[in-house]
């Protein structure tokens, strides 16, 4: 086996340990609810699809807003209780694309998507996980002002956590999409694929949706199957992620190959090869000779190629 | 420690392992999906809602039909493609409730929920995966025939794997809820609950769904503490399963107590209370003085629990 590399101290996954306490139990509370609204300690993020905003500030870019500063930024949508940090609550206004389109254009702010917010390193670490929060939720009241059981109109209950349709009766809680996301690995080497979207040079672990009916070691076998064409035996579950892009929860694995040979679905991926460890820990580094590259830190492929490279994973 | 009590062999966790290859490039093929379903040797499974009909046969119940066995049960709404078994097609066909309500009264059928054909072992085994994907994605359709961004009734496509609305154009795919369900352990005990639903003497693991924006070590953590106020540490992943109630995907899991004293929502539970790993292996055996038992072992439950009892777990 090579020597294990020396990567540096491990960052930390993006958008997870948040510091938010949810309180369940008050969403239900109308009157508890607007008690925390009208607590001058209460603070919003403004997120208007992608788009979240940021205040320009003496001491950087601060992503919350008071109620009232939020919602005179122009036409708001839902707003979504988060949850509670010290006792004061947090909250997730949408802002209508109007609105967040408007504010671009404004030298009192940065108006940008939560991708580049995360990678740039934007705001304070901590904003990451109640963006992530309540970006998803915003998503799935922005999809679902509908009933899909019978096409009526629905209304936003519970402080956000449910819709409930006032024709059929029916109730709807937000989505969440199961996605798994996986390094398949023989040995020293692993298989590593490049998406149409990716940008630069770029290689990642593959990835695809749980569907009804599956366990996620299914999935990952399933997936790796059509996308590479390489059977995977066992699987050993790594870490998950919540990735608001719009509603999904990154399972991470790794799956030991069975067989080697790569067969392309170019319908899903524009290419993927075998890399072996040390060209991997090279991409990590960002020393790669061609430049070749891993994802940044702040996405779960990141800390699943890295615990192959330091060989923690192990197959029980 | 105790000493490991011999529990016997290990049952088949319920649900996975299917051998249906879900061949997911023909879905968009309608010629195809037509052809496969013009084969004589296709079968369907005929689910209405939580019921499946079962046909009696000499050599016990079947739960597949050819298509025109299946469409002359009464009327039908959705046709699924579940995928292919030895080149031959097997689908789901959405019984509607009259249908299903009617065959229970014909002697040459059985027609009952899906759990209780699990658990009494009605049907060959493998039949139970197929069976659970078609239930999830029929279930689906049946509550997303409107479109949730705007209204209108949309249409099924993609032999079942997807809705399209004519009006908006928006798309929208099968939903799959993940729930984490988890055993609170520390040293030789553990926290089991009863929730208000169970019949009888059953004690279980505790279970609540993931929300927006959480990893699922976190809502393993924030579950556990708001059902019977027990503060976690280190989560350690199981299993997974789909669990077709109507459409989760259980995410079992063992977590690290750090708390002891239990405080119950009785919103949620009737009970919880800390019980030793020796009264435990009396409840996976069905020899507990006083009747206790855990679930049966189509659940994951079981699984759970059982590998705690028998000290297979570790914490890293």
């Amino acid at each position: 086996m090579s020597p294990r590399p020396d990567l540096g101290p491990k960052p930390r996954l993006g958008y997870t340990a948040s510091l938010i306490e949810r309180a369940a139990e008050q969403r239900a509370d109308a009157a508890a609810i607007a008690a925390l609204e009208s607590d001058p300690r209460a603070r919003a993020y403004a997120i208007g699809g992608e788009l979240v905003a940021l205040k320009k500030t003496a001491a950087g870019l601060d992503p919350q807003f008071t109620l009232p500063e939020a919602r005179a930024l122009g036409p708001t949508a839902e707003t979504v209780f988060l949850g509670l940090l010290d006792g004061a609550a947090r909250f997730a206004i949408a802002l209508e694309r109007s609105t967040a389109e408007a504010l671009k254009a404004r030298e009192d702010f940065v108006v940008t998507d939560l991708r580049s917010i995360a990678i740039q390193g934007l705001v304070e670490v901590d904003h990451l996980p109640p963006i992530a929060e309540g970006k998803a939720l915003l998503h799935w009241h922005a999809r679902h002002r509908f009933c899909s059981n019978c096409g009526a109109a629905s209304n936003l209950v519970e402080a956000g956590w449910r819709r409930d349709c006032p024709a059929c009766h029916g109730q709807h809680f937000p989505r969440t999409d199961p996605v798994v996301i996986m390094l398949p690995i023989a040995g020293e080497r692993c298989v590593l694929g490049r998406s149409y979207r990716f940008q630069g040079s770029m290689w990642s672990c593959l990835a695809g949706f749980i569907e009804p009916g599956e366990a996620f070691e299914d999935a990952v076998r399933r997936e790796t199957h059509e996308e590479v064409g390489i059977t995977c035996g066992r699987v050993s579950y790594f870490r998950s992620q919540p990735w608001p892009f719009p509603t999904s929860l990154m399972i991470g694995c790794h799956a030991e190959a069975l067989s080697r040979e790569i067969v392309i679905d170019r319908g899903e991926l524009e290419d993927a090869r075998w890399f072996d460890r040390e060209e991997v820990a090279l991409m990590l580094l960002r020393q790669h000779p061609q430049g070749l590259a891993t994802p940044p830190s702040v996405a779960i492929a990141y800390h699943i190629i890295r615990a192959w490279v330091e060989q923690e994973i192990e197959f029980r």
